[in-house]
């Protein structure tokens, strides 16, 4: 029986799957291509390696070696025994989604500091309102807490709207790049958000990162102050946000949530000063993305060939 | 009877007027601040400088020697006799807007990639969908028609979204601050028409720029290019473009018009594929544009009272 690769990424372009077939044929791999979930479950039992992400295609898999995953995100995976008793590796595809996500969290602070939300409503009633007072990035200051890849894209897009500064916030203290004009630990969170007019989250959800804001960190936050978080929904207490945003206090764009979708007679749908975005920050849609996915896995493919180290391995410990 | 600075600009914070006041005292002059048309309208026919954007500012003001509108075009002005005569000159605020105007070229763009109007629609019937196509500004090809302050803001900005280039039309040939990659004079658009992905508009409304893209040269757009006009609505033929979206080849934010506000039976309204601002881009309603506008005007009152040459003189023949 010939050693399979199974391919669980819906409607990859015919370009992508070229490269896959070509790369798995000099590797000696038979390939599978499933577009649809049912057909992956006939499949996985006889899978070495899965190109997915779903969390189901961890069970029943007794020939699983390698799982790569193309989300960046890893908590659907974080319980698996394949894993955990180190049976096969993960890998993610972080780094293929910062371009995309830096571009959607502009265009929502834009949004919102622009008030472009409401401008849509007025030309929607074929209005001429024009006195809305807007504010600016210019001269804000601006926290990203998260630093990995989809942070310092952000950064790099932000630095050339002349922010008064730009602060980073991560675990290690470590300035990647030299993207940010400083880096503060997480610990010391509290300490920077009393100056953080623009506050953006890009973190993943681990237990570290669980309920990191609550209402007593969110009310360190100035006044008229902007949330932007693309990261996990898990790191708010969503019910001590709202508050504020209903009281006026605060802004926030919201891309990710406590619980997906949010429940149709949810609260937050009608909260005023927050502009909702169906977790589509960081979908596939983009073909930039997709390729971007696809050379990792690539890379690692032929790593893994050659037994060589993996490149893109998660630390299921730490979460990513 | 003391020499009188008319202020017509309304809503000035009391930073700003306290500035004026300090500037015209130091230069024995009187200052007026006028909140409405009306009281400007009793006032100036006794001013011998106005800072004001209105028109008829420029009508029946005998002891006129400067007028300084605090807006970037001037179109408005173009046939004013006191200005034509030399009995007085004429500033502008060039240079003030680059930055609140090139944010919302940004995030335009950045909405018609990503197809916001769509997704804002999509929340607001509380769906989750997720899965438009989106594309990115990263390798695109950038084309800025127009390269003054509001070009060249634009370009800085967008740099950080790694586009293939940013190419700037203007009719000297000159690449100002070095901030484009290739520079293409306005006789050769029809050259680059053809490899611009995206169109960025900020002409200023001049016999030159009037009708500069009629529907031959939209014809020369690639399938799928976003046009962006913050400039003035003449620069278009707007019917020939409406067809253009109608039949889906391009795409469109207009913040400009031929007829301002937009008539209310106007098809443009309803017009697909297209992105409707009420001329907000450049509103004074951002503080920093009113503290720029107002650090211009005082380094001319200066010259001015010196008997110095202005610094933001206007041609009206040439238009800006």
């Amino acid at each position: 029986m010939n050693r399979l690769l199974l391919v669980a990424v819906p409607n990859l372009s015919e370009d992508n799957r070229k490269r896959i077939y070509e790369a798995s044929s000099r590797n000696g791999l038979e390939v599978c291509f499933c577009d649809t979930a049912a057909e992956a479950k006939e499949m996985q039992a006889r899978a070495e390696i899965i190109l997915g992400q779903q969390a189901d295609l961890a069970e029943n898999v007794p020939l699983l070696r390698w799982l790569c995953t193309p989300s960046a995100g890893v908590d659907q995976f974080a319980k698996c025994d394949v894993f955990l008793s180190g049976q096969a590796v993960l890998t993610n595809s972080t780094g293929a989604y910062g371009v995309t996500i830096s571009e959607h969290i502009v265009m929502l602070l834009l949004e919102i500091l622009r008030r472009q939300q409401e401008y849509t409503e007025i030309v929607a009633q074929r209005q001429w309102v024009r006195d809305l007072p807007v504010r600016s990035i210019r001269d804000s200051r601006i926290t990203l807490v998260g630093t990995g890849d989809i942070g310092q894209e952000t950064a790099i897009r932000l630095r050339g709207f002349s922010p008064s500064c730009l602060i980073g916030v991560n675990r290690s203290g470590r300035n990647p790049g030299d993207r940010f004009d400083k880096i503060v630990r997480s610990e010391n969170l509290k300490e920077v958000l009393p100056k953080s007019d623009i506050l953006i989250l890009s973190l993943p959800g681990t237990p570290d990162t669980y309920g990191m804001l609550g209402g007593k960190e969110l009310a360190l936050l100035p006044d008229g102050a902007v949330v932007i978080n693309v990261g996990r929904g898990t790191v708010f207490s969503q019910k001590d946000l709202e508050k504020e945003l209903r009281n006026g206090r605060l802004f926030a764009a919201l891309d990710v949530f406590e619980e997906e979708p949010i429940p149709a007679d949810d609260s937050l749908w009608t909260c005023p000063n927050l502009l909702i975005t169906p977790h589509i920050a960081g979908n596939m849609t983009l073909p930039y993305t997709v390729r971007r996915i696809i050379d990792f896995f690539l890379e690692d493919l032929d790593n893994y060939c050659a037994g060589a180290p993996l490149k893109h391995c998660v630390d299921l410990k730490r979460g990513y």
